[in-house]
């Protein structure tokens, strides 16, 4: 499956933060092992603390603008240590890395359902992993090696044996009710704009639409933010696609009182 | 114009912060098109949002230093979506792509004013977008795969038709006055240091010299902070070669309750 | 001593904080010298700013995970337009590049008792400059442009002459004591996490342990968070393999009250 030329791309998501240098060190540890074949895009290092679901959102929203052959290192890890298991997956075109904790939940249920290529191993093989592995820090001594050697050609099936049940976060999917759909919260940006898991093709060109969320009613869709004031509560489709609701200048998670989760409904008349 | 050889310098500057992945997604999109012909350097991503007098102050300070047939791609865009233009430049020896709301101003004044290469084009042209477009990220869906095409060797001519307008911002150049130069603040850094519009070149040497700036008088400039105490109010000819008001360790914008675009006058005496 | 194929890779390491465009420019600098020959990695830039031992104990823990030739040049410069020697050190297989304060005392000091290459220059000769210097930030106008001209093949003896009294920081090695070891903190992290500078080799797989630092006494060691709860302070080997000190989901330099350079003990039973 590695059939993209050279250089590969290496994007790293992680929730360690500015001021910490574990993203450089797994920078290194990837130059060292496969130089001039990568290039390396150090890519969103504030995930919030822990937050899995917004790892696995963020995943699942840049993944598919970078090139087939492209490897997304993930480090939302607060299981390192633990039994959790290190893996790797080619997911449709693209390889994935990082803990098995649900991490790449959206971009593999997208694959399976799909039809795309879906293979998942247990890295397990110490040969593609640094020579001391901290119990901490498996970004840097797992997945960054594992990443790097995948640039370099080698295969799935040689970092370790396959992963039928890969965990997966509880995302349920969005339910079709009465005049229009019933989804969730699934991200807070941190301007505090809400984002759904409703996708704006739901909407099928009808324009009357009506968003509840935290007690609120929204009527109609905005298109861009110009079209209202500050301080308004507005809903529209999103760069990503989906149906998102967001206080012009201002914080809609604060103004509603919402939370990741949280119940997002869409009405459409007709 | 493309005399430049691979690979193509990119850079990016936004006023996205750093939480976001918007800037994740518009690497993807260049790393997608342009590959192994480009470097992307993911510059400021922290312009403070929507100002795009800073944004523009950023450009014309990092641009000088890349190498000829970089491309700069800038987006603090708080019209998109409405009838601005997206646009792409050649200014000087360097291409800027963005949106025509005047962030290029300080860029196009230079090279006009030196008699450098100038060719401005709308980039209408959807062959050389993504095949969707958001109403609300142009960064992603215009600018980032212009400038990709641009490394690839694509024209401006092929971009779109040329603009003769480019919006510019309304930013006056400093005027000779009795015993000196006034001009403006037109940049405070997040330490609170405020950047003027006037040359530490209008000084040619002379060694006395005042600055005045929201009603404090300072005298003489120093050549680095190590010279005053903590606290003191000095001026100097900063990195960039202007001349600048700061308080050491502290915050010269909280002390003086200045703001961007405040008067900011230079005596020279003699 | 350039051994290293190309591309070659640069780190930098800074002070200037995320809304800075001062790495924007060194890394257009490194560009415009170097263009294919290098990658470059824009590492910590948030260390504290002027914070010479964090910068090298960042320095120190990060490099050796990087491929032979890279070229590591660190920012933290408070001493900028004085005295200090701008310098670069080929220690062990990778180049060191920034000011002569200190910044590079752990590499230096590492190499030393090793045996390994350490060459340090004083970067005088001004063709590997920047045409203009700027008093205050030597970072885009001296340490930049060494760097690029290092990747290009440049050998240190063309930089400047011999420097055989680097400046070091002042850091006593751990002492043995009656019944283990007494450091002290090297580094506290934007968490509050204590970094020792005792390494977690000096329990030669003793498991009882004692830690004692402000006040506070920690028996035994954690492997991971997981083995405590919320609020606790534990003693663990961090991902350095030093022993360092933490409150878990909070922050032990909060709870204990103590700074950079207070006395961290390690106690080892039998």
């Amino acid at each position: 499956m590695n059939t993209a030329a050279h250089p590969r791309v290496i994007s790293i998501t992680t929730d360690f933060g500015r001021g910490d240098f574990g993203v450089s060190e797994m920078i290194g540890v990837m130059y060292s092992i496969a130089g001039e074949r990568i290039r390396i895009a150090e890519l969103t290092i504030e995930v919030p603390p822990h937050n899995i679901l917004d790892g696995a959102v963020i995943m699942a929203r840049h993944a598919p603008f970078f090139p087939p052959g492209s490897i997304h290192v993930a480090v939302v890890d607060p299981g390192v240590g633990t039994h959790r298991r290190p893996i790797a997956a080619l997911l449709g075109e693209q390889f994935f890395v990082g803990p098995d904790n649900g991490l790449f939940t959206l971009m593999y249920q997208y694959a399976v359902k799909n039809g795309h290529p879906v293979q998942v191993v247990h890295t397990s093989n110490p040969r593609y992993w640094n020579h001391e592995v901290s119990n901490i820090f498996h970004g840097r001594d797992i997945f960054a090696p594992v990443a790097a050697h995948l640039a370099c050609g080698i295969s799935l099936e040689e970092l370790g044996a396959p992963v039928l049940d890969p965990v997966l976060l509880d995302l349920p999917e969005p339910q079709q009710i009465k005049g229009g759909w019933q989804g969730m919260i699934t991200r807070i940006d941190h301007f505090g704009n809400l984002e759904s898991n409703i996708d704006g093709a739901v909407l099928q060109g009808r324009e009357a639409v009506e968003v509840q969320v935290g007690g609120a009613v929204i009527r109609g869709l905005v298109k861009t933010f110009g079209e209202a004031r500050p301080g308004d509560l507005v809903a529209m489709i999103d760069s990503s696609g989906v149906i998102g609701v967001s206080v012009v200048n201002g914080s809609a998670t604060q103004k509603l009182g919402v939370r990741q989760g949280d119940m997002f409904t869409v009405k459409v008349s007709g």
